[in-house]
């Protein structure tokens, strides 16, 4: 009665860690060494933000725009992931929800997954862990918009 | 070097499915019978819309002010079953991505859960997919104030 | 030093209140109804839902789902008023800060502007009010997608 | 018929430019020298990025976490403002619409207002615009848990 499930074929990766991090490090030079893929799936990426004394409010712990920017590298990545070094996805809205302070030192770890990577429009989610512990410290969704052409 | 990971006791429920329709058809008369709960667990709850008539939009699908409202209802059942029926939880923000059309005529399945339940703060998310299919339709974030007395 | 303003010239109006009434009552016939159009500039529209029982809580209070879809029609028509009628715009993400309960069995009045109106993307912002306060019950955000092709 | 609409008593200041800016320095002295802050009045605050090379994307444009920042830092000024230097209210979500390339080099001017300041949740909402531009940048939501005690 319903309309079947559309078909589902995984998709295929267009660029792999090393690929990513050399792209990072060439586009964004100020801030790639923050970060690291831990994990990188069809479906789902793993960010890792490598935290240091710059990333710290008083008490320790990592910034609200510091894991704005993780959650915006993350979904960067998966889109880039997918559609490969030339496109230039231009993020058009974040909504960020904070539910915890973040452990104080810890790395926080990104993990994050594309809902929808259409022709024009990319949506993807992020949930943000302090390493080592379970409960969310934030979640976000983030909206790119995908130039036109992209070949 | 971290801080330990906290201690994560799976929560117990507080109130059960027909305990919580009893809830909702008493409290929300207007809407109850637009909602079945499909699955409820400790961390997790499937909520469905039944799609009639008055949910839909011309060409068939269901509007998005019903599917705002589904979301809605699928994180105050996931709260009000740890809280139990005393809690008026209200709703204070609702972030939703819409990304794809709804199948025509077809029910909409929420998969809601909890990332927070905190004393006087809930924030929830949200994945609707129309039934029979795996791709998202919407996607929501919602957060809710808890009064301060629950007792 | 800074770069020059963008050149700014008032937007002009592609449909008036009773046009847009008129489309608005021919393509969504179950909601048209509820709505009023009190005032219509070239940014900013001003919008009324003439609440009645329907769009009732418990204790007289305007549902969230009413909110939202007096906040998404109020923002479609600025479009509308904007683009004219054939444009077909597709709300892609709303946000919604539920601020204060509304005034019982009083008209919500929304007070909207198009932030942004590009090729593929227009942006606006509502803020509603009871009928007869200033302070605002709720705040939206609204995104919509413009079809590539208008004409 | 309506309720009559609540009392309004023009909120009063509990902290000055000043004051403010000595209170940024002295918490959060890793960020203060970015900020200006250009107007405070009860209800409306004007803060300035002060756009350097590191808050730069290549091509001479803010980054987003930056105006993440701008815009936190626009709205927690605010609520000081009202209620004095023992407040410690927490981002708890934060909503932002990027919807132009902001102007190369130029300082980005927020303007912030205070939509709710309840008794443990405030509310506030924040326009950015490159400085000697009338179009925005951005557009941003933020919430804020205000501590039970604040005296």
């Amino acid at each position: 009665m319903n309309t079947p499930a559309e078909k589902f074929t995984a998709p295929s990766l267009a660029m792999d860690i090393p690929t990513l991090i050399e792209f990072l490090a060439r586009e964004f030079p100020q801030v790639a060494a923050d970060f690291r893929i831990d994990t990188l799936e069809a479906d789902r990426i793993v960010v890792r933000l490598r935290v240091g004394e710059r990333h710290l409010r008083p008490g320790g712990t990592v910034s609200g725009p510091n894991m704005f920017a993780l959650a915006d590298v993350a979904i960067y990545l998966a889109i880039l992931s997918r559609l490969g070094p030339v496109a230039l996805a231009v993020t058009t809205s974040a909504h960020v929800d904070f539910m915890r302070k973040p452990a104080a030192h810890a790395d926080l770890i990104a993990t994050a997954r594309l809902l929808k990577l259409g022709r024009s429009l990319a949506v993807g989610d992020v949930l943000i862990c302090s390493e080592g512990s379970s409960e969310p410290v934030a979640r976000a969704s983030m909206t790119y918009a995908i130039p036109p052409k992209r070949g």
